[in-house]
């Protein structure tokens, strides 16, 4: 019996084409989050895509679903007994590196209080700037993200740390790679520590009101894996007396990020909603398609999957 | 009769010891731009750095003078006649550099539009962004600034062409560089647009309302040699009906900017108050005093200096 392929991903001009050529056997059907019929969910036996995840009940003979996002949180519990599931993880890792670099760069060079004088019409000075030139980055997190944003630091002068649980071996974008274990001897040294950790037991609360105060003054803090790692009320606090030269956040806890919440008005403190991965670039939707067509050919094959999600 | 070496740099610890050794039999005398004393620089025969332009009449004794800042306007007509007159051209060339990378990338990212959102205390989501992966990069301008902005611009994975007045070979950062009569051919191809030349009677106006047509409409403007360069009210109306994905000014016409001019309100447009260059990060500072210890060398031992001013 021949495969049925439901594809949800959104394609562009011959890339409908591309899959057919590595399944030929295969049905291929396309459908988007909103269009897909339950009739397409019964029949299915391989999903690639974003389907609502209460809407997978009715996959009853699905035996594949790849999911185009990086997490797979949405779906615990909700897809069918026995069914294979992998993820999409690493297609955004260049997105939310940029976006970190970008949110570094940005404090290093004033621009939050220049584009906040530039709406109140004042042309002002707001004096010295850093460079990332030269700068020591210590990566809390060195999985696909981390490994990427330190490649970027590196390729403008930066040095680089990464911070992991277990060491194997080098690691791409670090001038060295270390365990967890170093964090308190490090931070200390630091100009700017970036978080991306997922979020777990071991991480939620990692970085509090004393791994903040063992940063340098002027230290740069970025956080772009999940908002529970940071203990936002104790930031406020440091960042209030005059710890750190500026801060990033993309994640919070909760998110939205509640209007009383005291992050919104910290002058050096630069917010953004969850944006940094996501499907925002051209460059991340065609690697979650090749992501597809990749473990297609190996699902075909026979050969192991990658990004199976245990 | 040996050299009086007047010192106004922003010394560090050390640097004098340097500066003594490099002229064991010179005098050596620092002050500050406020606190030199006429009768300091009647003495000197050598000044670097930054006095106040009216001032320099009364150096009657000077041979030579080396001003810290890249540009020299500001001492025109002003020097005693027969005077070697020398720049730190190329000092901040990394600063400019890192702030147009950093206004791009702030583009790209839709960071002022965030920034805007955070002030509101609204969560809200952009939408589509852009990357410097694969971008195409335009510099109008192929000096120790563009070529900086170039090398970055290809670190972190775009195509860079520059444009001269002449093309003498290869310059770094470039991946091709061209006169600029091919200006108009190239400005529809680019994703990037970065006009990094200085002002005269033949970039007075460079970039006006039919360039900026010329450009696709989702292009990025930037603009961070002189003001004069650029048509602003061409841009304000090009982008109030739409055109252009963002625009990043360090510089226009006149400054500060008129609090009635439009480019402050522009969505999409970032002002900053011509603070790329300067003396804002120490590895500015620190180039100057090297370029000051340089020429000295040269001087002191009849070599011919480099950036001697016409």
């Amino acid at each position: 019996m021949s495969e049925y392929i439901l594809n949800l991903l959104p394609l562009h001009e011959g890339e409908r084409e591309e899959f057919e050529s590595i399944a030929p056997g295969a049905v291929h059907v396309y459908a988007g989050r909103s269009t897909v019929t339950p009739e397409q969910l019964a029949a299915a036996t391989i999903i690639f895509g974003w389907p609502r995840p209460e809407a997978m009940g009715a996959a009853v003979n699905l035996k594949w679903f790849q999911t185009m996002w990086a997490g797979a949180d949405d779906y615990a519990g909700k897809l069918p007994e026995g069914v294979l599931f992998t993820s999409s993880s690493g297609s955004n890792s260049r997105s939310v590196a940029e976006h970190m670099l970008t949110c570094l760069l940005s404090l290093c060079r004033c621009l939050p209080a220049y584009r906040d004088s530039q709406r109140a019409r004042r042309w002002k000075d707001e004096g010295p700037m850093k460079t990332i030139l030269g700068a020591w980055v210590l990566v809390v997190g060195a999985g696909h993200i981390g490994s990427e944003f330190g490649r970027l630091c590196q390729a403008l002068g930066a040095h680089t740390t990464g911070l992991k649980r277990r060491v194997s071996g080098p690691v791409e974008g670090f001038d060295r790679v270390g365990t967890m274990d170093e964090l308190d001897a490090l931070l200390p040294r630091a100009d700017v520590v970036a978080l991306v950790v997922p979020h777990s037991p071991e991480t939620a609360g990692l970085i509090g009101a004393d791994r903040i105060a063992l940063m340098k003054d002027d230290a740069i803090l970025l956080s772009a894996g999940r908002g529970s790692v940071l203990d936002q009320a104790a930031l406020a606090e440091a960042m209030g007396t005059g710890k750190l030269w500026g801060a990033a956040l993309d994640v919070t806890t909760p998110e939205p990020l509640p209007a009383g919440s005291p992050l919104w008005e910290l002058p050096n403190l630069l917010l953004t909603p969850h944006v940094a991965g996501g499907m925002r670039l051209e460059i991340t939707r065609r690697r979650c398609v090749e992501m597809a067509q990749e473990n297609l050919r190996r699902y075909l094959a026979g050969e192991e999957l990658e990004n199976i999600i245990e």
